[in-house]
């Protein structure tokens, strides 16, 4: 039977000159958690790494205070897989998540989010498969995607950015393959924000191939304004119009702009997910 | 213009025995932060105090990592109150809530709430005038109420716990004045939990000085399963039978149950709130 004998955690900077419209990236952090096993393979534990995403900090308070501690003082009889091989990473979740109130899924979100990104990747080491493998077996048809498609999310703020500079970004993106970008929009004018995604569309040369996002940044006014501006130019999609918890102003947004209008990322609070598309690689169409 | 030279945390056990039907108390803990200002009275600095509840744990690493430092950071006079007298929490919370993204206020709002209680705490000991004061005169209509209602949240479960020990519990809360209570359900059988309930009624006397509290133990056919079982009772209320985040199953629950039904404890997700009462006086009738 695996046990995990350590749990760590580090926070390093993102600290960026970069800024979307709500925030600044001049005191960003993110976690890294390393899960170590007690199996020793060519003479080195087997490890589980995760990784936080870049926007909402480290969590090393709350991964140190509550959930290493219930983790480390579990019973690996509690978290075994049932070939006591390796790790079921959903019994280790329910360990890492006792005795916490439900609802109000915020920053523990984030904390637990890169400790199970690591407890996946242990899990799938000790079984010695791709964890696309894995999950692909556990919750899929056993026939993983040998694709997936990703799109290049850019176009931040910066003091005194000159527009060719965007457009260079840009074209970066598409010489590294890219077909599909998104670009920031909010923190200008929405005459600016205009000239910057025309300005990408130029580069990109199709607008259906460029998002925009404003972060949440708007009101439902300055929503709709930008909704009427921007519906002519078809673009991918127009993204956090409003606070992601004003469901009435995105309910106004949505029914004024006959695009696509994306949201979700920043609710922590549904019980029920509805996807963009029932496949990663029919999101661009 | 007043400056605040220092912010401290301090993490305090709230360790017991008892619990609840959603999570035990064992590794309970809070945090206690100070504030402290250059204002110098009496030979000591002038300090600001809050203290977190009991239920979502100590937020020492969310204060130390983000919300110090931002406070600590700033400027006065972006705190100041116009009098240069006292400080401003709401200007004080912008500061520490500067570069947080909106949505997905869980233990960032714990920790930040700990904080704004210490400011304006502060903010009321420099301008030499109770809390209350300093709020209705600035929310409300200058005339604070004159006492506020309570009541004895209670009735926990703890191991081998008799139905006399729930009573004399009861009884001290009626001795210390208090004239409605709560008690926890859900952590046993619904014929367990019919007994506690009106063993509870029989000391306070009336029904609907009685409420109970399920913490969002039960799915929704259990949870309609009490309602028909209480419902007769007559209860002060019903609270959170489901998931605070099962806005379909609390629908239905309130439909089959013809007495009050209370969540929202652990929503952090709304942008409108609804008042139970226009006054905490009206409360209990």
């Amino acid at each position: 039977m695996v046990r995990i004998v350590d749990v760590r955690e580090r926070t390093v900077s993102l600290r960026s000159e970069i800024q979307n419209a709500w925030i600044s990236f001049q005191e960003m952090d993110t976690s890294l958690v390393a899960v170590i096993s007690d199996v020793v393979r060519g003479g080195t534990p087997v490890v589980g790494y995760g990784f936080g995403s870049n926007g909402r900090y480290s969590q090393g308070g709350l991964l140190r205070n509550r959930f290493f501690p219930r983790l480390l003082a579990a019973d690996p009889a509690d978290y075994a897989a049932g070939d006591d091989l390796t790790i079921d990473p959903e019994r280790a979740w329910s360990i890492v998540m006792r005795n916490e109130k439900p609802g109000g899924h915020g920053e523990r979100s984030v904390a637990v989010g890169v400790l199970d990104m690591a407890l996946w990747d242990l899990a799938a080491k000790l079984q010695g498969v791709p964890l696309v493998r894995m999950l692909s077996d556990r919750y899929g048809d056993g026939r993983p995607d040998d694709s997936v498609f990703v799109y290049a999310a850019g176009g931040y703020y910066s003091p005194g950015r000159p527009i060719a500079d965007l457009q260079d970004e840009m074209r970066q993106y598409l010489d590294a393959g890219y077909t599909h970008v998104k670009l920031k929009i909010g923190l200008g004018s929405l005459a600016d924000d205009m000239r910057r995604i025309e300005a990408v569309i130029a580069v990109v040369g199709a607008a259906d191939h460029v998002a925009v996002d404003a972060n949440a940044r708007f009101d439902v006014a300055t929503a709709l304004a930008y909704a009427v501006a921007m519906e002519p130019l078809g673009l991918w999609w127009y993204e956090e119009p409003v606070d992601p918890l004003d469901y009435e102003g995105l309910r106004q947004v949505r029914e004024a702009y006959g695009g696509r209008v994306a949201t979700g990322e920043n609710l922590f609070s549904v019980t029920a997910w509805i996807p963009l598309a029932t496949s990663s690689r029919s999101i661009p169409r």
